[in-house]
């Protein structure tokens, strides 16, 4: 089985993606998010781009039934719903409902994957159920970091690595791995044990801490909390 | 001292590099080229980056005292004098000479980095004498990756990560680094003790290995080889 990592969106540009499955990760947090709020019943989530769009389509979907969420430098956009805080995205809250999500990287990241042939949205909180997917699809894959701003994010990388980790786990190692992939299961090696202390120390982590969020980052290290394995079909994540 | 470290060079694109310090690294092999051409007594390196351009600008110069260089999948490009391995570098060669260099993605990077304040040329062949012109500068720095069209390479970042730590000795450790300079850091000290061992492995590396140049592989990791501190003037590569 062939797995690559991406550490930035840009890595993929220019390359056919037809026979790829493409895991998107953002792990601070809109992946983190997606995963949480279709574990607890949410009906989809459509990512799209500007803030203009969100309100369109919810616009366009009437707004009974439909959440508006997502975030502009980590804070709730005015007007909006939700925030982008996997903690907001409750039962109570999300179940039975259509969210409209636009985030400043990772939605941005799963919409430039859409033309590959599977897209599944990755997170520790959904990670065991992802890895299990992946080996069950055999690929080949790639896993690719929504970084932050076209630039490397740790915790992306953590994450990647700690996916290929349990991948090569239940295929007993044989597959090729890029570049990348290996430094991500390196990194993943060195950070993993206190996860928490490492996200603390990134751009994504200082600034949510900085936003009084830090409840968050806690709550995205916490690894197989739920089995959902999201997938982008016809511009809408379900599971 | 601000020091930021780029795996790719698209990761810099749209930042305004004005008042940055920017160190061009391809390790395998356009920067070690360049730092053994210099040091060996060329008169200045012109990077180009295409083979039309190359033989152009070559043309312009005057045949005389020029040296048409560069590579397509690590070979010798047709009718040029020499390609892009280090070893073809020696003072007998190219000593007063001018050389006209264009290769898949060193040259590339160098220059999409030519707005920045100052665009130095490291390998590990003159990490230290980086080092120190760093800390003389004082920053803010950014050291570029130029990875294998577009993607993380390794070997990029164990030099990357080899030249934060030695101007971190060299500052007692007061400097801010971003995600990717620690992240690079860290993967040098997994990689670090077997460097010749780590690049075998990478995708660069065994590209070389397939085209019969291991010898290049191996000189590529020899360290603090030279004192030259390769700057980018005016479109010309001089020491």
């Amino acid at each position: 089985m062939k797995i690559e990592v991406a550490f930035t969106p840009a890595e993929l540009a220019g390359i056919d993606l037809g026979d790829r499955v493409v895991v998107v990760l953002d792990v601070l947090r809109a992946t983190s998010t997606i995963v949480e709020a279709l574990a607890n019943g949410a009906r989809a989530v459509s990512p799209v781009s500007t803030v203009d769009e969100a309100v369109r389509l919810a616009e366009a979907l009437g707004r009974e039934g439909v959440l508006l969420a997502g975030e502009r430098r980590s804070l709730r956009i005015d007007g909006f719903d939700m925030g982008n805080s996997p903690l907001e995205f409750t039962r109570e809250r999300v179940s039975g409902k259509q969210i409209v999500l636009t985030t400043t990287n990772g939605t941005v990241a799963i919409l430039a994957s859409a033309t590959a042939r599977r897209v599944l949205i990755a997170s520790y909180l959904n990670l065991g159920a992802v890895a299990e997917e992946l080996v069950h699809d055999g690929g080949p894959a790639s896993i690719v970091c929504s970084g932050r701003e076209r630039r490397f994010a740790l915790e992306d990388a953590l994450c990647a690595g700690a996916l290929v980790r349990r991948v090569s786990e239940r295929t007993d190692g044989a597959f090729e791995l890029n570049d990348a992939a290996r430094a991500a299961v390196d990194l993943f090696a060195a950070y993993g044990a206190d996860l928490a202390g490492a996200f603390a120390r990134t751009a994504a982590g200082r600034q949510l801490i900085d936003a009084g969020l830090e409840a968050d980052l806690e709550y995205c290290t916490r690894t197989d909390v739920h089995a959902v394995v999201p997938e982008l079909r016809d511009r809408q994540i379900i599971s």
